[in-house]
């Protein structure tokens, strides 16, 4: 895997880019997406990816999945995060239950971006179910 | 700090946006940046802002960074990371040593995302220096 970065902008902007040349622009989170809120984003696409895997898997009927991230960091340098909670919002025909075991199932077996992080941050989770 | 997702195309894409409304789309790759390869970038951007603040700090005159990094994963779930390696392009009248002071600093101590990564994950550099 591999991905360049320039910078553009007098050196606050970051294009960023795939083999593919499919990009995503960094930069300081009031102008551009920020890289700890990239972090974050990366982390909820890859379980999301998961779950809609897993529930299919499953036999529910996914229709949607929305998930909110919220994240905690050190006050002084490193700046990194201390706590990440996940909450999802899935649409669909799913049992309560099988949400649970899909969630627990990514972040904890699956998920590439989580097993990539730090031990030390404590992952969380919730979720609503919205049957329609 | 928060984060939202929602899809897009048959649950294919995924639409990220911060608390300013600003947002990148993360899909599988082919289309689309994929999460780990989002994660990648956010290393990359979080790194060359730190690059950029030292070396300004140090007097050094940097004109322009770029970088290339290179991952690679493990073979069998979880395909979390086991080696990243940054490769920087620093533009301007920067000295060798200066250069190597700013990688250190940046990866070991200021980065958040690099710092919010794994243990196991070996991080690796290199740099070239353009002078002009």
């Amino acid at each position: 895997m591999k991905i360049t970065l320039h910078t553009a902008q007098n050196l606050e902007r970051f294009i960023c880019t795939n083999a593919n040349n499919n990009g995503i622009i960094l930069g300081n989170g009031k102008e551009g997406v920020s890289p700890m809120e990239g972090l974050l984003m990366s982390l909820a696409g890859c379980s999301t990816i998961d779950m809609i895997m897993i529930l299919k898997k499953m036999r529910q009927e996914v229709k949607d999945i929305k998930v909110e991230v919220k994240a905690k960091r050190k006050d002084n340098d490193p700046r990194s995060f201390t706590k990440i909670k996940l909450c999802y919002t899935i649409i669909g025909k799913v049992k309560s239950k099988k949400a649970q075991e899909a969630i627990d199932l990514s972040l904890e077996k699956y998920c590439s971006v989580a097993l990539s992080l730090d031990k030390s941050i404590k992952i969380g989770s919730s979720f609503t179910i919205i049957k329609n």
